[in-house]
Formats: C-alpha cells, structure tokens, sequence
C-alpha cells in the first residue's frame, strides 16, 4: 500500500543551511517558494492524469473523474505560482523562448538521454527518448514556423499522436511519422 | 528578448561529480533520467498552457492553440516518463497515496510558504500560499471521502474555481468559500 512520495512533495522541503557554530540560516525566499509551488503542482497535475487513466482502464470513471478534476485544481496553483515568478512575457518573446528551450531539450537533455540508454542496452528507454527527441525537434520547427508568420494568423488543425506525441501540422498522417502508430491514434485539435 | 529557461530545461543537466584525483565519476542512470523527463515534460506542459492563455488575451487565436497543441505533447512524454519509473500502482493505492501526497502538501509545504510570506509581509503572496493550502486540505477531504466509498461508485459533479482551484463537490456554490469569487468564476466537470 505504501508507495515513495519523494518526487511528489519532497521539492516542497525548505532548505535550512544551519552551520552549526556560526549559526549562519541560509532562509528560503518567496521567489525559490514560487519556483517550488510550480514544479511541484504542475508534477501532481501530471500524475494525476495517470492516475486518472489508470483509474479508467480498471473501470473506476468516477476516481478517473476526481482525478482529472483535482489535476486541474493543481494547475491553477502552479500557474499562479508561475505568474507570481514574473517570467511570462509577451506571447512573441514566449514563442522565441519556447523555440530555444525546444532546441536545448532535443539537442542536450533527450540527447544525452538516448546515449544513456544505449550505453546501457536498455531498448524500451532508447526508443522512449530517442522518439522523444525527434518530437521535440518538430516542436522546435513549429515554434519556428510561427515566429516567420508571427502576424499573419493562419488557421491551422493539428493532430497529437497519443503514443509519442508528434504533433502533426494540418493534415491527419495515415501514419505516425516518428514512433509507426496508426492514424486512430492521433488526437485531433481543430477549429 | 532574452528570457531565463533556467527552470525548464536545466532540470536535464547531467550529473556528473569528478573527483580530480581519484577520476572518479558518477554518471546518471535511466531512472534519474526518467524522472528528469517527467518533472521537466510536466513543468513545460503547465508553462504552454501559462502561454497559451497569455496568447489568448493578447489575440493571438492560434498561437494560443499551438501552445495548447505542444503542452498536450509534453504531457505525453513526462506521462511515458512517469510510467516508466514504474511508479503508478492500483486505483486504490494511488489513491491513498494522492490523500497522503496532499496532506503533506498543505500541512508541511504550503505551511511553511505561508509563514515565509507572513515574516516578509508579502501579502500577494500570503493570500496565494494560504488560499492554496485550504484547498490542498479539502483534496484531501475528498480523496478520504472517496477512499472510504471505494466500491459504491457514486456519480458526483464537481465544480472548480478558477482563481484558487477550490473544488466544490455536487453543488455549485453562489460564491467560493475559500476566495470568495462568483460562481460564474467556476468550471464545471459534469456527466
């Protein structure tokens, strides 16, 4: 029954340096509070989604719902402790730095993310993170894309492949470029 | 233009530790690797989704959307990262554990946020760090709630404030007991 709840609410642990002779206390402030209130909600928000799936797949809809109704309640605090950091800017500075953060995720982290996974002959993880890498670099074209037609607001559908998350811009693909997936995979964003 | 992507996508910065003499190197392992994806896919999903309501109220339609779009992605990977850990138990565990998680939250965390914004007589921040423990309290009502009518799934509606992400249970309320907004402030998850 007992499960490890470290990742869930132990980024919520204040950091108290006590040097014990000097009685120096290194004290949180509310700027490192903030940052701690978003990774953690936005954390509990997400595995609240799988629980909530989890739940429907042992044919608990109503635990499904709660679920998915309390992940939502998380991402209003950890949106709000979000804007309480000040970073949101405009949406033009939002896209240039969603764009770089893309590019960094897909070249630096998933990079050496997929070689970990190879070194250590663990197959499930190497497609797991490579899959993960290429989606990110289509983010980064999309990003990249918007930036060039920043003002001229074209209408566009989109299609998420719910295995691997590639993002398909405009038209539905009979199959999923990235991971191989059939196109009733996908989910649709239109109008 | 420039703007801090420290707390999205440092997060996959590689552990390694060198001891200089002793050439001694401690290299990251998949599972750390897998929980650096879910916090970092989780904290950018809740980031996209921050920015799609800024593109929103700034008229940018469908920046708002490719926002939308690519949060929906991330959380699919921090979700595969997530199951990866192996972490997700029964719908009866997961449960407990969410009413173990959101007491720690609201009693240690939220807490200690409070106090931290009380010594520094910020209120923004005491009303926000406040607001959110009284509701992390009331989760933790309903997950017990739900814990003890385990079998006898009851269909409920529940009803979400928007600003500080009380949920109330079966019954719109005429304004939130917890900040005090309209009902129109309220989200719906009927059916």
């Amino acid at each position: 029954m007992k499960q490890d709840f470290s990742p869930a609410w132990l980024d919520y642990s204040l950091p108290v340096e006590v040097a014990k002779n000097k009685r120096l206390v290194k004290r949180m402030d509310i700027k490192e509070a903030l940052s701690q209130a978003y990774t953690g909600e936005a954390k509990a928000a997400l595995r609240l989604k799988v629980y909530a799936q989890k739940a429907e797949d042992e044919g608990y809809k109503q635990m499904a719902k709660l679920f998915r109704v309390i992940a939502f309640s998380e991402e209003i605090h950890g949106a709000r402790a979000l804007k309480g950091l000040k970073e949101i800017k405009s949406t033009e500075e939002n896209l240039a730095a969603s764009f770089e953060s893309e590019t960094q995720v897909a070249e630096v982290a998933y990079d050496r993310f997929v070689k970990l996974a190879e070194a250590e002959g663990n197959k499930e993880a190497v497609l797991h993170f490579s899959q993960s890498k290429d989606v990110e670099e289509t983010h980064a074209k999309l990003y990249k894309q918007a930036m060039n037609h920043f003002m001229e607001e074209r209408e566009t559908d989109y299609f998420v492949c719910k295995i691997c998350g590639y993002v398909a811009d405009g038209v539905l693909p009979e199959e999923c470029p990235v991971c191989g997936a059939k196109a009733k995979m996908f989910v649709a964003f239109q109008g």
